[in-house]
């Protein structure tokens, strides 16, 4: 591991243990076991060490829902990929998720943040996208809203930033398998439909 | 409005534009028109007004909880209460609830968190208890892994945190409606099953 990978390494960790505003570049510095003055030589500070934990993942996870968008899979078909595209990024890349998610940046007014704050909320409207493309083609109960429809579904999802242990019990196959269920189909058994 | 009252009230509005460690004491202190040192006359520091401001509130969650899995209610309208005693909390007590759950407070190794922590602790459980109750009595799909749909579920409602706006288009009956819909029957139409 170079020393810049070095850097963003140690800083995802500190911030997914103790928060973005509780890190500071010394506890960075020391983590990688160089002194602060090094950081300045590869970062201008602790947003731009953020933005750059985040912003590779948070576009990845973007482009692939729209490859899956312009899929021709059905309203069913697209629905799982989404949800699977979506948590199956919590496995390898866990700690820049959580990073991610865990804490509100958006609602900071760095001017810094701007562009990960775009790719999030192309990302919000592709799912809206999706939702309604499904409503219309009958794939969905066209009764919902949508805003609240997807409000709920990457609520689930980004919810994972806070309790999920790629160490625990629970796989992201089971949680994506559980979640697509419930999201489809709801709670309700299917006999009793 | 009494000046304790006043202190927690701009507290909570602080804590929750700005996050909680991004408060200092000398900022409530500004915001109520007082000195510093008149925060220390109501509250021992920054952690003692946090849980003040969000402790009763958790607390009333569990509670009315409790008494929702005490009714002879079934498995539907017991998840339907339940639902609607979550997110309608979020109406007149935005601020509390927002600030509450935004932030990742649990995280913290504070002694004086414990009592919070317990008290979201026994709500979790108490939901594991009402979806594991429906599984057996076949309102719910025995199939589905408890702990992952109590995790949806609460993710999607806790999630309001984040983009809740109590001016915005969406009502609270809106949401708790299609989230009602969504867990129970999923979004796929009804016709179609």
């Amino acid at each position: 591991m170079n020393r810049r990978t070095q850097i963003l390494r140690r800083a995802a960790e500190l911030f997914q243990h103790q928060g973005v505003s509780g890190t500071s570049l010394e506890d960075i510095a020391n983590a990688v076991g160089i002194k602060r003055e090094g950081i300045y030589h590869y970062f201008k500070g602790r947003i731009d060490i953020l933005l750059e934990v985040i912003l590779p993942e948070s576009r990845a996870l973007a482009q692939s829902l729209k490859r899956i968008l312009a899929t021709n899979l059905n309203g069913e078909e697209k629905l799982h990929a989404a949800i699977e595209n979506h948590l199956e990024r919590f496995n390898p890349s866990y700690l820049e998720m959580s990073v991610a998610l865990r804490e509100d940046h958006f609602a900071r007014n760095e001017d810094r943040l701007k562009e990960l704050r775009g790719v999030w909320s192309d990302y919000e409207s592709m799912w809206t996208e999706l939702v309604e493309a499904g409503q219309k083609d009958g794939s969905y109960d066209p009764s919902l809203s949508p805003k609240a429809v997807v409000y709920g579904i990457l609520g689930m999802c980004n919810w994972l930033s806070r309790w999920y242990d790629p160490a625990g019990p629970l796989t992201i196959d089971d949680i994506i398998n559980t979640y697509f269920a419930m999201i489809f189909h709801g709670l309700k058994t299917g006999p009793a439909d």
